[in-house]
């Protein structure tokens, strides 16, 4: 079983025998009213993120019609974040003088009701990693995303830290119910990028199916979608769930039209920016490719 | 009336009754002549930049035949910064812990007397920002590039300052207006960057129609363009509103080139880059589109 | 005489007269054994590296086979650092805050048993950075791959510091001698970019012949080789010179594939990578060029 057969079994796991049908949602037409939304009212979504990957995230929210400001000093905080539409935190290359404005800037967003959008890069790496992102988890992210291993250690951490340093589970958790629980014991959304994104509130489960696996040999493509989410939240927070899943899979399809041009990661990098530029109503409403899982 | 018409004609009316006519400059055999030196000689550009644009503005530089050099430590200013054939100094990721590098490096290219060049990004963006802007401008840069509200929000600042605190006009101004002020107030050459871009050192009003629309849809566009300038300027710092002005037709003619053959920002990006590596002197000299409107 | 003429006369000067013959080695087969294990082992680098080649160089490697890792918090080496299997330390945006990280990176590396790879970039540009590179050079590195004049002025300055303040050396070097004197200062392999690599131990000299002059023009290309090189010595320690002379000759194959689609540097880059993920073995056992020459 893959990797995506088996995200998906794992989901139905956790769903089973939940109560009433979810709703029908319409997940083409919605990524579509998101995504025009965005190009029309192209939201300001301030980026604290990793050296790395602020080309590639600076062009994906401008390709989107999305206004991105890389604006991470901790003088400019109080003046920048409330005027922006939502905030991205990302601590890839996390630094004891960058932590600071990163927690600045979720409490600032808090504050002035924006959302604000956490992505955990390698959260697992260091003790140091580790404990700025349970810390800014506890600034309550809207969304957080990230790969699989990423979410299993934040969402083991997180259980650790609620269990007062004991780790109660004794069973292992696979990726899906790791996120169900950082859902629930943090209130945010939770996506897991996978060969299926899954996205969760803590109780419903979505399943992203859009995508191409030679994304993984391009650096700060998760990033970027992490990005494209903070933008897509601001055009409607309440329903996050929704937003999130509509930007994972704008991004996938936007990828696959690149793969049909493309001749290795470098072309495809080039042609997914010019395809999320140039997508048309036609092609996202007949290609997106959402469901409820669980 | 579009944008490019409404700076068109505001450009005209700071212009009206003034004096007599114009020098004719050739501008097509002028933007060769800078780029031919530019190749040749191979400037060093120092670049004190933002993180989003570092790579955008070292290709670019390279591409034209200049010497790009990302140097920023406090700890080399001294050594290196008199080595320097012109500075670029861009705010884009300002922080408390650049700025003293960005003065430091100001005050050596005066003291070496080598032209240094400012991209006020954002300058609005916070106080902290708006007050790093003018003390840089306060270090007499020889050219200073912004968008439309990049230097209404500096020139409208330096008029509040130079009045004490009040500002005294109690007329808005347009962006054409705002830049000559600037000009006077600086003695810098100002540039503003837009459907047309205007180019002004206080008294004379220069326009470069040579672009698209598309590469706002690039980040770090701007910042590039503005490290092209520094390379001009490098070449002939006592006519720097004609380098600035070659500068800005030469990047605009280049994505001219480029769009011709994209499909979206990402593809734009490249062949701009390629194009301007290709310019050759017959396309230069019939294309480059720069005119007196004031 | 041209560079490349001149490099290879300068080499077999340097190994007249010494002693027997040097091992044959298939360097075809030997560079396409190592690209495999590199995409099949995906050697973890932990890159410290400067702003402007972060991205260029993430995406090498991903295209390589290799998994990057950029993480550079002091607070973060001594958790990460013995999990990498290489490490990579390149000075280009040197600063007082970064030093720290490098040095304690190299020395965890040392402890540790992993090979670590220094790109003294612009080592010459200030007596900050000058210190910098020697002291790094003292936590012995297993290869040092710079341009000629970085060679140059490091291997200058290693001599002028282990003669105690004098540099006892009166006559001039080539960049090759420079590299076999730092190789046998230094305990490193030496690497020396240009028309053709030259890679030493001291003793011997080889050259790879593979590689485009439109590289030069490319912002990054040195930084990314120098990481290629990190990803191979992390699967053959031992045998660091052969590793390192197969991934500049692979990198530069991958530039030649590049070039013959490119129309420019930018879409060389872009070509460039695509041709390194896709190489396959008879391209790579057929066309790597390498040879010793001293």
């Amino acid at each position: 079983m893959d990797e995506a057969a088996a995200m998906t079994e794992a989901a139905k796991r956790c769903g089973e025998g939940r109560g009433p049908p979810k709703a029908v949602v319409r997940w083409g037409r919605r990524a579509w009213e998101l995504l025009e939304a965005v190009r029309r009212r192209a939201p300001l979504v301030q980026c604290i993120t990793n050296f790395v990957s602020m080309d590639l995230v600076a062009n994906a929210l401008l390709a989107a019609g999305a206004s991105p400001a890389m604006i991470h000093s901790l003088s400019e905080i109080d003046d920048f974040t409330p005027r922006a539409d939502a905030i991205l935190i990302n601590v890839g290359t996390l630094s004891d003088g960058w932590l600071p404005s990163m927690r600045a800037a979720a409490a600032a967003a808090a504050r002035a009701g924006r959302p604000w959008v956490l992505d955990p890069v390698a959260v697992s790496a260091s003790d140091f990693r580790l404990e700025a992102c349970l810390s800014l988890v506890g600034l309550r992210p809207a969304v957080i995303r990230g790969n699989p291993s990423e979410i299993l250690g934040l969402s083991s951490a997180c259980r650790i830290r609620d269990s007062k340093g004991v780790d109660s589970s004794h069973e292992p958790m696979d990726a899906v119910g790791a996120a169900k629980s950082l859902a629930q014991a943090s209130g945010a959304i939770v996506a897991v990028s996978g060969a299926v994104d899954v996205i969760t509130d803590g109780r419903q489960v979505v399943g992203a199916h859009n995508g191409v696996a030679m994304m993984q040999r391009i650096t700060a493509t998760g990033c970027a979608v992490t990005a494209l989410i903070a933008a897509f939240v601001a055009i409607d927070p309440p329903n996050a769930l929704e937003a999130t899943a509509c930007a994972l899979s704008i991004f996938g399809l936007a990828a696959e039209l690149g793969m049909a041009m493309a001749k290795g990661p470098a072309s495809l990098r080039m042609h997914m920016i010019d395809s999320l530029h140039g997508l048309d109503e036609h092609t996202v409403a007949s290609r997106v490719n959402i469901s409820f899982i669980a």
